[in-house]
């Protein structure tokens, strides 16, 4: 199952062989035609993705979450003219348990960027759940500030798909916002899944919101998210909470020693706040800053943007070779009884894999059995 | 470059299609036949490791490390047929930074283990470094007792290769010194590296060798690295050291409560030992037993052991699947030419992997440019 290739088939069909005489597409003019193609032109929507028109914005965000093939290649044609013009944002990637007031601590941080006449841009990248279930920006109500603010363009998580696909619309629309003008951008994810490690490569600073508690509430987080912080922001420290937000700080600061030093040069700062109390926002936003010159300054930002753009070539490979493998519908079969004759120790793993890796190669060098 | 087809074309030289009249095989009957082919049939390697014998065994090992295709082929034979009677050991997995003292504690702990009546194998992987380099299995001699004990094998790493080379060859002779009857296997491998992943995955403890120092001391060891221990061990807790090994060992214990439970529902524990003055290298011990008791009732221990299976499958496929892409001559040369456009943001991460898979794949299908 090659994505691509049903592109090629779809992109051009006047240009396939037909198998006798050609019918005529059929055409009912009163459909409304965004149903089978969109009604701007890619040209239409790179002037008016370049102008800062959030409506086109969010037209062309809505043809790169689509399903359909046409929607699919005309998105592609749209990034790709809108590259030139990307780039040029800061992208802060923001995590946290459900529950860690992430919903707020956006509205908060985001309304006084805002205000200092800065334009944000906010997505979501939450592949496990559907728009309402899990991800907080599913509910743009609960950013009061910002869903009314014109310098800002709220966008829930596009609905579920594998995480290849989801950050790969993700990081499509971050190229799409910064082209319009959007010179912040937030990622922000819940903390419980893979998506984090795919956030964290995709953004230039990486947040992580923990709750003012300590022991066993602090253990929500998942393994390894702790590690990839460039800054740790612990929510909620406001009325009887200040002396635990304050244990926290202290913990998460003795715990961030026991890690070598980041590759960034950066040492991870824990810093206390309340976004409900709107307390130590400012600071929270002074690291990112302080985050954002020092890294540029040794050079270590750049150098990140571009081992990201490699990142996301390799994965995608990766992810296309994998689904040509593991979806070939002889492979499945077979790996059904591999699986169950590793279980009984009847054939080693290596073995196993060479018995599949065989079958596939043939299949392909013989074009049968494909899809 | 797929390496089971080069060991189907080698391994039976008299059916490739001759081009002209053959040449009957050059024969020295002089030349000693091992370099060739091993002495021993199949039959042999297995009898002699189902019978407990060490020179056999260690023969065996070469033949699994050699690079030749036709002992690459017999080595196969030999691991599925000693599969059957395999699986019967407690696997410790056992990293640390150079220095932390690995070679001292596992004589240590080896030696009370060989005294109890047990057979130990001390196998090492280091992808890295060449056998003498970075391994201090390289170094046999530092193993006093153990490398003289009738109830041990020690085997130093083998040489240099890919990880996904190293690990198999390390998993079969696991399966190899298990069908030998050995009941304990230690598998050391140095903290510094990607290497641990893949011990982490092929034993049933991980522990991890500490120094007892504190602060600036304690950050050698690899991110991540610390949430894969069931157990850590502090070492050269002696002389001027206890009270900091002491200190270190808090520090450990309250690192680790910041972390969720593991899945085996066993909460890793911190000892102070020093192997040089052989204190507390009973509680480690004792320590590793009991979790091995304790998986083993709650059932984590045989799951863990499937699943590690099934790993070790999906990861040899994965990684024939990226050679037979990323060795082809044509990929590697539009590689280059599409990561530099990416990094003059020329071109998508996305837009460029497709580049690449719709050559790929159109070269497999016709057969065409394949080495």
């Amino acid at each position: 199952m090659y994505h691509h290739h049903i592109e090629d088939d779809t992109h051009y069909p006047g240009l396939s062989v037909s198998k006798g005489i050609a019918t005529p597409p059929m055409r009912n003019p009163y459909k409304k035609t965004f149903k089978h193609r969109p009604q701007y032109t890619t040209a239409d929507f790179v002037q008016g993705i370049l102008d800062g028109d959030r409506t086109v914005l969010s037209l062309a965000v809505t043809l790169i979450e689509s399903a359909n093939p046409v929607h699919y290649a005309q998105a592609q044609e749209v990034v790709e003219q809108c590259l030139p013009y990307a780039g040029k944002s800061l992208r802060l990637g923001i995590t946290g348990v459900p529950g860690a007031g992430k919903s707020t601590f956006i509205d908060t941080l985001g309304s006084a960027i805002v205000t200092s006449g800065k334009r944000l841009a906010v997505l979501a990248i939450d592949p496990s759940s559907g728009r309402s279930k899990g991800s907080i920006l599913g509910d743009k109500t609960r950013m009061n500030v910002l869903s009314v603010s014109e310098n800002a363009f709220v966008r829930p998580s596009p609905s579920a798909g594998s995480l290849g696909g989801v950050a790969r619309k993700t990081r499509e629309t971050i190229v799409l916002c910064e082209a319009a003008g959007f010179d912040t951008v937030f990622v922000e994810t819940v903390g419980v899944g893979q998506s984090e490690t795919a956030v964290h490569s995709m953004v230039d600073f990486f947040l992580l919101i923990q709750l003012a508690g300590t022991g066993d509430e602090l253990q929500g987080i998942k393994r390894g998210i702790m590690e990839m912080a460039d800054g740790i922001a612990i929510n909620k420290c406001d009325g009887s909470n200040i002396d635990k937000a304050n244990l926290a700080k202290n913990q998460f600061q003795n715990a961030l020693h026991l890690f070598p030093m980041p590759e960034s040069g950066w040492l991870p700062q824990v810093i206390t706040c309340s976004a409900y109390e709107r307390t130590n926002i400012d600071k929270v936003w002074k690291m990112i800053m302080d985050y954002a010159t020092f890294t540029q300054e040794n050079g270590y930002f750049n150098r990140k943007r571009r081992a990201q753009g490699k990142y996301w070539m390799y994965e995608t490979i990766d992810e296309q070779l994998r689904n040509s493998f593991y979806r070939n519908m002889t492979i499945e079969k077979m790996l059904k009884k591999l699986e169950h004759q590793l279980d009984k120790n009847e054939i080693s793993s290596f073995a196993a894999a060479h018995k599949l890796l065989d079958v596939y190669f043939d299949i392909k060098s013989n074009k049968e059995d494909e899809r």
